[in-house]
């Protein structure tokens, strides 16, 4: 890779200064990587700190035709941000105020590298709060460019339903705004959606403009344990089908709970579990509650235990949140390898099952664990990185849970999104499809500069 | 215009027989218009029957560089289906099949033609139905092409979220699938979203993969009078933010309701109105009407009028449904201009009353009626077409509508669209961004065959 122009770095060093950083410790923390994908740091990173900033940088990497790699908090699990053919990464960690906040209109402006949690802490005395729920504590910004969802998208929808717009920075430093406040548009094409999910090959997010949704009167969360997976599964299946509103509906697999037991040092019953959780009046919570109770009954579910206050309902998440990383104390040094599906709520227990049973045969330890109310599920493969076997072996289970879920109508990923290791799946699912993505690409990034070789090769666009 | 080249016409006549039309009573069947936008009939009209055969039509059309326009229902109100630029209407309205229903997966695929309300009548006994209401029968790949929305999207949402995946044929003839019947999905770049919106100007919409819901336990519609559109849009503002699940909201104002008693020999109070519905469990949805008639009350709003058995709450969404066209017994002969803006719901009820306030200087009648919930509403001007001064001034108070809702941090349109009579307010709203659409029609319809001059003039891409 050729060293970055001398005139750029010139040009950035002197709108930085020592924000615009080439120090090997500064790019190594902005490669991505450490699950399967190596790390691939960028050339430098500029830690913008406005939207001018932002302008500046991209026209500056866009007159060398220079690849820029948005970042955000470095949360994505697909190699989004590594810098697959060199270039500068735009941090906007540190834009993270909340520009404009309305409680009659139950929405808020954000700059894109206020993280999901600081959000919530910011509203907490507004009486609203904003649902999307992916687990790690991802930037806005970059939740919108992964199209991130989470526990919470079965009854408030992911970050596809819950922004409203976002300014952009085009790859060549236009600065858009995609879409007004109004809460539905028939506005021509709807660019807010593109740019969901483009994974920062079509621009730079600087702010969105998010939907809040107001806190729940009452919020309860209960725990069941089940002899099957396609127990939790039919419970849940049967619970949506009823119109019952579950706000977060997740399961666990009875590794997962041995795993978050000796993690947490907790004492759950180590098998197939449901984490529901239902949110509305006290009234309607505690009849949503009867209602699920009464139906995992007829599906081998065990007594439900109940949290109902802040403190146990946030342990229980908390919980749930890091049981990837507790998935780490089954095998000690191991590297995890997160992947995700999606699939028609009918296939969910066969699939489920299907890689359960794969997982049998690996020779290393796997978790199975997903958002079961929309379908959707996580395998972390435990793998001996050095251990050539094992990742290929790892590699081969995930073709083929990847292979099951299209077959089945689904998805190759629910939430992690393409990145760098789900393009050839990308293809296999979309087909030419893809084509038409790899159109509107070159079209709105001609020189191919935003976040390249990202969702499509190179050579593909 | 010059004749559509006779290689094609020899060509759909070879592959369509006699559903190959040139007939001038059938072109003008197709020519959109009828409100404030003259008709602009297609030189011919190809009634397709399958994908193969609008395959074989826009690949014989795109030999030829002939102009294509998708035509459904022909229900759109900006003439969507208007030949601008001359060439084929390609009436997708015989293809209306169900070709996939999932009760467990709460799903169905269904082609392009077939209508809302013919959808509802097939799933009556499936326990299931399609909430997208935009009040006219269309067709849903109509209502996809244009983003519609209506009555229920408060609760379930519009198109936008209520379609899991399309097939299209893309201007050259290619069949794609733009995603698959995953509830979610980080695939690659959003075209499912693109093409909903996209008003026929990227491909032609074949069949479509539709989410449906369960249908509610119970359901209740109220009627509720207020002394002003204040009082009646700030109960729903308030209901809202008290997470008050509210499945529709309308206001129709004094006028709308004398039109309505006039049309349908109804007895309703002719005062700014309120009609709500609340869906769910028979105790949810009594909990939540009391709550409801609580938070009116603090509003100044009248007593409740309950319609809670099916044929009263049909009775009285009928009347809703049939507000605009019963307006015209305000002024029999008149010919109803209907527009649509959407506003942060902050800006609403100031927005509304500005309408009405210069509404009392025009000199014809006019109605304010709307989706309130999501700060959307419509006005319907009963014009005189034959005098000019009316024209002109109806066009004044749109144009004066659409900047106030632009100013005010909304759209100028809500869910009627761009088509052609909205382009010059979609430059006003968003500026830049309409570039980057049009960048996306180029790539997408190098010939600039679909639906040309819609959402953008010829010369714009």
């Amino acid at each position: 890779m050729n060293d970055l122009p001398a005139d750029l770095v010139a040009r950035l060093d002197a709108l930085l200064g020592a924000r615009f950083s080439r120090a090997e410790a500064v790019r190594a923390h902005h490669g991505g990587g450490g699950m399967h994908l190596p790390a691939l740091p960028p050339q430098a990173v500029a830690a913008v700190q406005s939207l001018s900033e932002i302008v500046e940088t991209v026209r500056a990497c866009a007159a060398h035709a220079t690849p820029i790699i948005p970042f955000g908090a470095g949360t994505s699990l697909e190699c989004h941000v590594g810098a697959a053919r060199g270039g500068v990464s735009i941090d906007v960690s540190a834009m993270k105020n909340v520009l404009r906040l309305s409680s009659e209109d139950q929405d808020c402006t954000v700059e894109a590298g206020l993280t999901r949690v600081a959000l919530n802490e910011y509203l907490r005395h507004s009486g609203l709060f904003f649902p999307v729920d992916p687990g790690a504590d991802a930037s806005l910004g970059g939740m919108a460019a992964t199209r991130a969802s989470g526990t919470t998208t079965l009854r408030y929808g992911g970050m596809r339903e819950n922004v409203l717009g976002l300014t952009v920075v085009t790859p060549d430093g236009r600065v858009i705004r995609t879409a007004s406040r109004a809460r539905k548009s028939a506005a021509g094409y709807d660019l807010t959606r593109l740019f969901i999910g483009s994974e920062g090959t079509l621009g730079v997010i600087a702010d969105l403009t998010l939907r809040l949704h107001p806190i729940p009167e009452a919020m309860s969360a209960a725990v069941c344990t089940f002899a099957s997976p396609a127990g939790a599964v039919s419970t849940v299946i049967e619970a949506v089908q009823c119109g019952l509103p579950l706000a977060r509906a997740e399961y666990l697999d009875a590794l997962t709970m041995r795993a978050v037991n000796r993690a947490f040092a907790t004492h759950h019953a180590e098998a197939d579990t449901l984490f529901l959780e239902f949110h509305g009046s006290a009234d309607d919570v505690a009849h949503y509650a009867e209602r699920a109770r009464m139906i995992a009954d007829t599906h081998g579910g065990g007594a439900f235990r109940w949290a109902s206050d802040t403190e146990a309902r946030n342990d229980l998440w908390a919980a749930r949140h890091r049981a990837g990383l507790a998935a780490l104390s089954l095998r000690p040094g191991a590297r995890p390898w997160s992947t995700d599906v999606c699939v028609p709520i009918s296939a969910l227990a066969s699939c489920v099952e299907a890689a359960k049973h794969e997982i049998g045969a690996l020779g290393f330890p796997a978790v199975v664990l997903g958002h079961v109310g929309d379908g959707n599920f996580h395998v972390v493969l435990l793998i001996d990185a050095a251990a050539p076997d094992e990742v290929s072996a790892a590699k081969r289970f995930n073709d083929a849970l990847v292979a099951r879920a299209i077959a089945a109508g689904g998805t190759c990923t629910g939430e992690h999104g393409i990145g760098l290791g789900k393009r050839a799946a990308l293809r296999a699912e979309l087909g030419e499809a893809v084509d038409l993505m790899a159109d509107i690409k070159a079209a709105l990034d001609p020189q191919g500069i935003m976040n390249p070789d990202k969702i499509f090769a190179v050579a593909e666009t």
